[in-house]
């Protein structure tokens, strides 16, 4: 299979986030570069660096069956030439469950490479629904 | 006082490290590009946007008066011209507190500016000690 190309970041975001609703694995690393510098890290999640661990926890988390539809909103970009970096938030709604989860705080990093733009790290970590002072919160340490 | 200027953007991370461990809210906000579209989400907390959130939540965590010591590892580097990308653990020793929590993971993202590099993304979050797969915690969501 011939492997996609995305001409801007946020086609590779279109992709990644389309893997993500179908649970598909292979379309999910065609949005990842091939790269041993690569970093993942899942809401509550230890961080996973390198190709190979990345695609180790896809495969686990498409495993076990459980189908998403994510809204993505409230995106801030910070672009440049080579490097682009997306902010958004992640409003998942697991089949089956009434209503969306808390959102998600997700930044995404995309490099411009010889075969268009692909994910390079993808860090997500589960937000509080309102937005508030860290100081009002006793989960925060910094 | 003359603002600081990092010729590079591990200049930019040691200072932003040392403005957190000294909780100096001047020396923490020199390292922050002055731009609407900076982006900082503390451990557990919401994302915060823009120049005037980021400093606000610095300005209430560091009133609190709580000492750090952090030690930083296992740095993954994605330079680009314009724009780094850190990833590291940050191992973080509370005053008056035996041993250190758990890691934060945390993407730490730099501007090359006309006046040096500066930080425009900071996302952290807890992550478990020890690095498991995703599936093995109840706590993903994917």
């Amino acid at each position: 299979m011939k492997k996609s190309t995305f001409p801007t970041p946020q086609d590779a975001e279109a992709a990644f986030y389309e893997a993500l609703e179908a649970g598909e694995l292979e379309a999910m690393m065609e949005v990842w570069a091939e790269d041993e510098e690569i970093v993942c890290v899942h809401p509550g999640g230890a961080r996973l660096a390198g190709y190979d661990q990345v695609r180790e926890s896809w495969a686990q988390i498409f495993a076990s069956g459980q189908r998403l539809k994510v809204h993505v909103s409230n995106q801030v970009v910070l672009s440049g030439m080579m490097l682009a970096v997306h902010s958004v938030h992640e409003n998942i709604l697991v089949q089956g469950e009434p209503r969306s989860r808390p959102p998600v705080a997700a930044t995404n990093v995309y490099l411009r490479t010889g075969n268009g733009w692909r994910m390079i790290l993808h860090h997500g970590s589960p937000a509080p629904q309102t937005p508030r002072a860290p100081a009002e919160s006793p989960k925060i340490l910094h």
